[in-house]
């Protein structure tokens, strides 16, 4: 089977759209953007025993290779319109590629996003997503724009993931129900970007970013960007019943506080908008809490109780630490 | 060295310009397209071992994962304007990088592309590039309008940079001198997209597509995509003097035929802009040759001084064939 027949069977949805003029199929794709707006570009590679399991099911790769671009889209406040794909695969596997295009088009679907384009290339298993999206007003948040005394806030829980990435390596072997393994393996290998929650804050949020590399380092890169420091509250991190088990249990922090592959948002705003975030939170159906605050001093200092609190060894993931 | 510093290092040379309003640096680039243009995007994989040798120069490398995504852009009649970049490596080399980026950046600013984003992280050495550019008139280049009586052109020369290829793997042993393994090393490493040319044929051309896979499979897409068939004058085909010498010390048309790597433009347009492509030719300077002629039979037949030719077994590169 020829590269362009696997293309037309799996990947070609998209053709033609609205604001698709020629999608798959010529040596690029061309494309009407929405009059008068930026264009918000991001892109992320997942390979094989990287980011991923060899073992992990195509369709969760399918997802979480978009949703991981969707994430970062989000925390710019863009909406997502476009995505190519380059896609690397050893060998022509169509239960293989079945399997993912259909976890990668179910997402795509729920956030209207078409795949226009892309290269599949003979090589070791490696994704590589790109997403183009555009700001719906003059406002886009960055890393850059924290200010002195903002709150700090979270979507949904932390730790989650990295608790289902231990648990898929059995590196941990907890004492918990099937169920509770399920959660954590679903929050790992199929995150929710957090689109329509962060569409809504682009109005109050003075900063954001999404948790891809783990709290601590990701709320780093907010405070270097802005020049500030922070104070967080660990006991106020929103947990999972699962993450609350575990933290009693084991009184370890560092999941929570450095493990990656949340795909949640953090960001800052002023505390007059904490009634407006919470009636966001409401509508879209995402929890946020207060974890902490903006401060002058450009340090980022932990407290347990009130108490000063010694950072993990690890304060997230890097790559070639 | 962590992820960020190394790109802070190597990569992060277009941080904000005109139509650039976030670059490399936060979740995502903002950028700012020319007003009521269409845009066009394209995006090509490259993966040691397979498109390219271990041994291959990290310059070289640099150059051609632009120059390949530039290419589709030409055959768009489109202008570059944006990259992003996803690069996985096995390890961290500071001369690799320094070269590989100087590579990329030497051929981008020739063609004032700016890098806004990407990705960086471990794995087998690979790189994908994305380039976005955009349409300064109504027409687009694609596969899909080329009509009958169309004559059919290609810029430069083919069979070139299979050549370098072939004596590059030492599996031709052919008496050349320095000078000429040096222009088809040179053909196969560091190919320069038909950027200008391609933006001046827009008015003339029907149809275009570049030379990634081979002249004849990449004719074929556009006589598949407009249902038209052509004959083509193998004689015709123009080759370069080391060209000139191999067909007659080997009489092996399967190079210019169905050796990939070219990236020549292959364009049909009606014969009255004969005159104008000429001029064209001049102006940027780049030879173009009539190879052929389109015609409603949809079949594609080779001459050679008029007699049918036999086709080579392959007619250019499959990666899963």
């Amino acid at each position: 089977m020829s590269e362009q027949e696997i293309i037309a069977q799996y990947f070609s949805h998209h053709q033609f759209c609205d604001n698709v003029d020629i999608g798959i199929g010529d040596d690029a794709a061309v494309v009407t953007p929405p009059i008068n707006s930026k264009l918000v570009i991001t892109t992320d590679t997942l390979n094989e025993g990287v980011h991923f399991h060899p073992n992990c099911l195509p369709e969760h790769i399918g997802h979480k290779s978009l949703a991981v671009n969707l994430s970062d889209l989000a925390a710019m406040g863009a909406t997502p319109l476009w995505a190519t794909m380059n896609l690397s695969v050893p060998t022509i596997s169509h239960d293989w590629f079945k399997n993912f295009s259909q976890g990668f088009f179910a997402l795509a679907s729920q956030h209207n996003v078409k795949l226009i384009g892309g290269d599949l290339v003979r090589g070791p298993l490696s994704i590589s997503i790109q997403v183009i999206g555009y700001l719906s007003s003059k406002k886009v948040l960055t890393r850059a724009k924290a200010e002195t005394d903002d709150l700090i806030f979270v979507s949904g829980t932390v730790g989650d993931a990295a608790l289902g990435l231990k648990i898929q390596d059995s590196l941990k072997d907890l004492d918990l129900s099937q169920e509770d393994k399920d959660y954590v393996a679903k929050r790992f290998n199929t995150p929710e970007p957090r689109i329509n929650l962060a569409l809504g804050l682009v109005k109050f949020a003075n900063a954001a970013i999404d948790i891809s590399d783990g709290l601590l380092i990701d709320l780093q890169r907010i405070l270097s960007s802005s020049n500030v420091g922070a104070v967080i509250n660990i006991d106020q991190l929103p947990l999972s019943k699962v993450g609350q088990k575990l933290i009693k249990s084991e009184k370890d922090w560092s999941l929570p506080l450095a493990g990656g592959d949340d795909y949640e948002i953090i960001f800052t705003a002023n505390k007059r908008y904490t009634n407006e975030i919470n009636q966001l939170s409401s509508a879209v159906g995402c929890p946020i809490s207060v974890i902490g605050k903006i401060v002058q001093d450009k340090h980022l200092k932990l407290l347990l109780r009130g108490n000063l609190f010694t950072f993990p060894n690890k304060l997230g993931f890097e790559h070639f630490a």
